[in-house]
């Protein structure tokens, strides 16, 4: 692996693990037994790092968040497309970490994360309005609305959550936690009956499962179009 | 108004507005148009000012937090419970900003907060349970559980969620926002008729209209308690 490629990895962990506030440059040399020079050299500064890292975050969860298409959607393929999206937030779970500073440290990750949260957004309506117009989900607008914001809330907050009621965050479990109160808020509004509910939550179950054991599953994955 | 709660009531203003920690003790003495010494003489440092505002903050919510009391507990009184508590989180809404680092910077406060939580979470499961063995909540075990998550959630990330999608946080309506979240996750599982919900969303928008237009009318209410 190249010296960069190091850099990058190392720093991905001891931001996730510690947080990106707090980790310096010199404690990431440190932790690769290089010189600060030479990391210097590779990365001038931790907002590069950081750059680079919120690139390749953007460039995953772009490639899954491609609108799925309209023909093959159902909801167990709806959930697996939140899940694989929570998956790779949680790959890059520093940023989740606390997002409000992020944003006012780095101006030019603002930009690109409020892009990224805005087509979240209005994937996760277009999905949904695809379900009430098929008649799958039966909901108000307004209530369309209020579920489209309580799945980007626990997209979005989720991790703050886990960290400040001293969930193990390094478990990928809580990826599958979010997964399960994204279910408890969308599945009064299933017209299926509660066989088929029932074997959703079995298959998100061993979805999640399966990811788990499989650490670049949701890449390897083909994401799902919208024609 | 004594200096010392002028300093307090200024220093809440600039870290609700700015966030903690993009405001020094310097700024704060600046905006009351007094000397650093002055400042320094009533609270030695920004940690003391931060405590005091958390011991405010916590007297007030635990005031509310008191458990209703099981007699008079009905969905209605439980959604202006949620709100008062609400509200009390939104005008001292710099400790929800970015709450990870702020335990991770006082230790003190840490402690306190925690068990502020918890508390909560109790709460919030006892009254739910309650609805249950009464039969106004059609729930299973597990769905009782996600569902006191998801409002703790709420509670806990709304604010941060605000600041990130570049709502007015400023703005009471964020409390009533997040109330009509917590009415949506849990609407489906009342067994009370489609009229008494519609009753029920109603009351809370009223609700909370007349306390945004009574700025200390959460205080003046007598806390609900539990017999």
């Amino acid at each position: 692996m190249k010296t960069a490629e190091k850099i990058l990895l190392t720093s991905l962990e001891l931001f996730n693990q510690q947080g990106e506030a707090n980790v310096t440059c010199v404690d990431i040399a440190l932790e690769l037994d290089i010189s600060p020079g030479n990391l210097y050299y590779h990365f001038r500064g931790k907002e590069v790092i950081v750059n680079a890292l919120f690139d390749l975050y953007l460039a995953r969860a772009s490639k899954i968040l491609v609108s799925p298409s309209s023909e093959e959607l159902n909801i167990e393929r709806f959930f697996y497309y939140l899940y694989c999206l929570l998956d790779s937030a949680h790959l890059y779970r520093f940023i989740y970490r606390n997002p409000t500073d992020l944003i006012h440290k780095y101006p030019t990750i603002a930009r690109s994360f409020e892009k990224l949260l805005h087509s979240k957004e209005q994937a996760f309506a277009a999905i949904l309005e695809h379900f009430q117009q098929q008649g799958t989900l039966h909901v108000t607008d307004s209530q369309l609305q209020s579920l489209t914001q309580l799945i980007n809330l626990v997209f979005t907050q989720s991790q703050n959550y886990f960290l400040l009621t001293k969930h193990d965050v390094e478990s990928e479990d809580i990826s599958f936690q979010s997964l399960c109160w994204i279910h408890h808020s969308i599945a009064p509004y299933l017209t299926i009956d509660e066989a088929a509910k029932h074997a959703l939550m079995a298959s998100i179950k061993s979805q999640a499962t399966s990811i788990n054991t499989n650490a670049d599953g949701a890449l390897r994955q083909e994401p799902i179009r919208i024609g």
